[in-house]
């Protein structure tokens, strides 16, 4: 199978892999479609997400969608028939720890991430023309939703968790930092909560009017003008809830005092590595909680079904697709903020 | 009345000051005993509590009981009767915004705290013969509990608070920094809620010999172990729950890579002004929340029942009492944390 | 003033009655449209509300929406201008209690709520020309919002405190008994909570349709096909939350089987007196919850504002409007289901 | 080995079993102490336990402890050494289910509890000189901790969790109805967790003289005095959180008008088969939430730690042990609340 491997920086290869046996209670699946994710973005153009650096070709991407091909019988979870269009949850918890077994599967230590290199060796991706995954992996999607559709469940999840994070959402006047594909869809995330009001900021004027026609009520380009942020922050006595998706140090930095006391923020975006500067004094006197995000776990589901039934629309942020073959290409683009492409994919076999 | 009035840094003057006339639902109280918190210190000191500067004479003091020598009827709350015994909740929140109708009244912005420079006027303190509150703010104890027992209500309903903004505590690994009256009396609170242990750092063997007394599984001192409580906190997979109560920057720095992922960091302590270099990417990939915590509210009432009752015992953190006359010698023995004094109480009328 | 006064079961008569004077702090209202409640067709039908029977005439109505016209200054609250649009919050809780204190002032033992014989003498309604309400009552709206609408506020904020109850909705499986006017808004509250299906039953099939028109995954009518719930229940694993606003009996007994273990069920209807056989046991074994909701707090605002912004669409229940002066005429029609009205307006003034 | 085996009711025979192989991941226990749980006394007395109906001998029991004997490597769960003192956790969830990875076990579908009749074949129990378990489900104590006391850990479990379902409990004014071995767990369990005051109920004098030994503020004979009860709770606004241990249809029925506002409700009991008259609108109108407590998760774990630390102290609750033997008369003691034993021990091996 084709699959695109990175080798280091820079340098990314569609090349020949083989695909490995199936173990007890594992799929096949043929990958149609796969979404860039930041995080594959990073070990792109840096060679490491954070601490983990590549120390060896590692397959990217974890945003994926396909076909069940094959399936090898356990005892555990129930498998999919062959045939079945699946959206693939890239985690694989061991199921066996406190966090497993506490509902937070997202923290599990043991946690198997498809496209990471976290662990050595490296948990391959998905970016090629087949993957194994253990069964509770594959979520079947309606057999006409669009590949790329079903890939967006991983990151509408991710921001769905977000939300979940930041406990009660109906009525509350949120801040998204960052108009992003996480950023975006978390604004989609919070209304889908029943947000009061989202304001959503950002650098560049093309994702804020995205974000403008996907509900938001205020959409500020912070480059220009911050004070005007400062002013709505004000007006409505502080927001009382942020999701910070940008892992911009100015952006964390300023949230606490855009908040109302009592209110909650939420961190989703990865910091440059070493300490952030924060007005922690400020969390303190206005019980401010700043809370970190991670991932996701049952918001998988909620995300297909979603997505199934049409209350959460993501196509505007689906801004173009490339054939494997092109990756290059299709990294390149999904690189480049200014050009105002939100998600990328790669249409695979 | 006499008072103990601070003009200004080291200027603390036992003085005559006129007490004010009863409003209607108001309560004059004749006070027996107060105790001295970190805040008064901080006015005595340097003159300011981070950035509330002394800018007119101000009455210190707002942890004290008593006993209710008038009052004047009004509409809203039950008055108690005179000679009634007394703790005073030196909140006075406004009622009417919408943190006082949330449950949350301890964020109320016109909140009128006795003893603190933040408005101005400032709002004068209780450590006078006579103090006027409003009648809500008397909550009766027992007629033969010491008055400076019931004066410990206050700084037991901070921790108490703390521990509630912890939120599950009950067979929680705890770690409490600091062994200051706030840091001992959250260990004590930590362990009334259930917490499976209780760890508590200091920089003095004196408070952590207290704090073994008062039930601690682990005192460490991280002056001489800093390595200790890493260890410490590695041996057990991270604390579930820290409360942080010395307001000292490395203290808040080090915590979010002891915990467990998924773990709570309560911020008790005011640390010094300006930006706190804190992990947050670790905050984050851990899911880690780190909350503020301030003051109290329903916790008042809690305390004074849990003193009542004996279920909570905060007779070790006592160290010595001074008539009123001699405030300068008790504020002088409770600034030197060498030499051990935890809690020093004035004698008053 | 002219307003509409219940003297007893069937006997409502349009009559004058003298609008009280304005106490410090409260607000006249001129009342521009208001909606018949369940409660006000209790009093209507019955001469009661469960135990509260009308022991003097009562002007009923507490769904209303009119313009400010006289203000008289107080110093808690801040007053509207006179000429403001707004939706009167029928409850004035007394800010005094436990209850007021912790964010619960429904539950106020000291609530007077408009249009009620819960207390002697009567709290008066607001079916009549002009209401005095205190100025926190009174939530602005925006100037063109129509008033049936703006009176729509109140059964909204029924519904939001309701899917608050059940706690998390975003991604469940949600079941609502009962299309009636607050099961269609429970079904619009929980949707935009972001809830994952929302099933709606009724005995009527008019109420149904109106309920897929808003949204509903399933509407099923119980009369003609009980086991069509039990099997879809069957299928689903049960639902994740469900929302009784039926009041009937037989509606609230078979719900536990239908639940999810680990469900939550929310009592809103007004059962029948006396007790209700329920299966405990089947409560004990599954965990599930079975919690009352009675009327809301903060969720008034919240309902204004989702109004104001068309995020939650109440047009499809808005079924007739009728002068003050034919009120027995809209009663009467609000009283016979078999005919479909769902929410019937007076128009006053 | 010898087991206790039930034949039908009031059939209970000790007679050689053969004790089954290990399968990867497994562990057999050398049992050495076993407490008689009140479902073990229905199988007893009745045949059943609610709808479960011996159907095929059934070794009954399942609080127990021991040491581990025998050990079979498998790739999930960290196995503990030959040697080592457990206490035994009876649940044996599947870890594959949304309610196993949702942090609540305790519901899974596919549990499978020691000493059951629930699956057919049952699931044997652990009155029985060795058993096999999962790996999880051995829990080390400290090597020198008596063995019932170990044994103890399952019904302290139930407590807790019947306390962590109760929501706030700190400062919280209890009601545990019921002074047999869960009631009076609950009531260490709820003091543990900060219980401002707790007031116990029973039919008997002898278990209210150990409810007040443990630390009840209250206890009530509701034989003699139900009027007692209601003049206690009326006096205090009523009970903010209330744990039902009686399984009596009285006891659950009269629980309402007991609760403060917004109270809440446990069910730990199991009720006599069929519905229970409810004040369903009483929950309504007061937002009182009732909920089921069903066995334990986590709380094993804190359950020995407890224990282990001596924080709860369970020895006014241990009557009287018997050899394996002397079975019949074991039952026969725990079978007679008049008599006044509450937990009753088999000593084994």
């Amino acid at each position: 199978m084709l699959a695109a491997v990175l080798h280091g920086a820079h340098d990314l290869r569609i090349e020949a892999r083989e695909d490995r046996m199936l173990l007890p209670g594992e799929v096949r699946v043929r990958v149609r479609a796969g979404g860039i994710c930041g995080s594959d973005l990073s070990y792109f153009n840096k060679g490491s997400v954070g601490d983990f650096k590549i120390r060896e070709p590692l397959t990217l991407g974890h945003e994926v969608a396909g076909d069940v091909v094959a399936v090898a019988a356990g005892d555990g979870f129930a498998a999919p028939a062959i045939g079945t269009r699946v959206a693939i949850n890239p985690s694989r918890p061991c199921l066996h720890c406190g966090f497993c077994r506490a509902g937070r599967e997202n923290l599990c230590r043991r946690m198997r991430f498809l496209g990471s290199a976290a662990l050595m060796p490296h948990i391959q991706g998905a970016f090629s023309e087949t993957v194994v995954v253990r069964a509770d992996q594959c979520v079947p999607v309606p057999a006409d939703m669009p590949y790329r559709l079903a890939a967006c469940a991983e990151p509408l999840a991710v921001a769905l968790h977000g939300v979940r994070r930041a406990g009660r959402v109906l009525g509350a006047n949120v801040l998204v930092a960052g108009a992003g594909p996480i950023g975006l869809l978390c604004l989609a995330a919070a209304l889908h909560a029943g947000a009061g009001s989202v304001t959503v900021t950002d650098l560049f004027d093309g994702p804020l009017a995205i974000a403008r026609r996907m509900g938001a009520s205020q959409a500020v380009n912070v480059r220009d003008d911050a004070g005007g942020l400062e002013h709505l922050a004000g007006a409505a006595g502080g927001f009382d809830v942020a999701l910070e998706a940008t892992g911009s140090t100015a952006s964390i930095v300023a949230m606490p005092a855009l908040m109302r006391p009592g209110g909650r923020i939420v961190q989703l975006g990865m910091l440059p590595p070493g300490a952030t500067p924060l007005p922690v004094n400020l969390l303190m006197a206005r019980e401010i909680d700043l809370v970190g995000s991670f991932r996701f776990h049952e918001e998988f589901g909620i995300a297909v079904a979603a997505l199934a039934n049409g209350r959460i629309d993501v196509s505007p942020i689906l801004s173009a697709t490339f054939p494997l073959a092109e990756a290059n290409a299709a990294f390149a683009l999904a690189s480049d903020r200014a050009q105002g492409a939100i998600k990328v994919h790669l249409e695979i076999g």
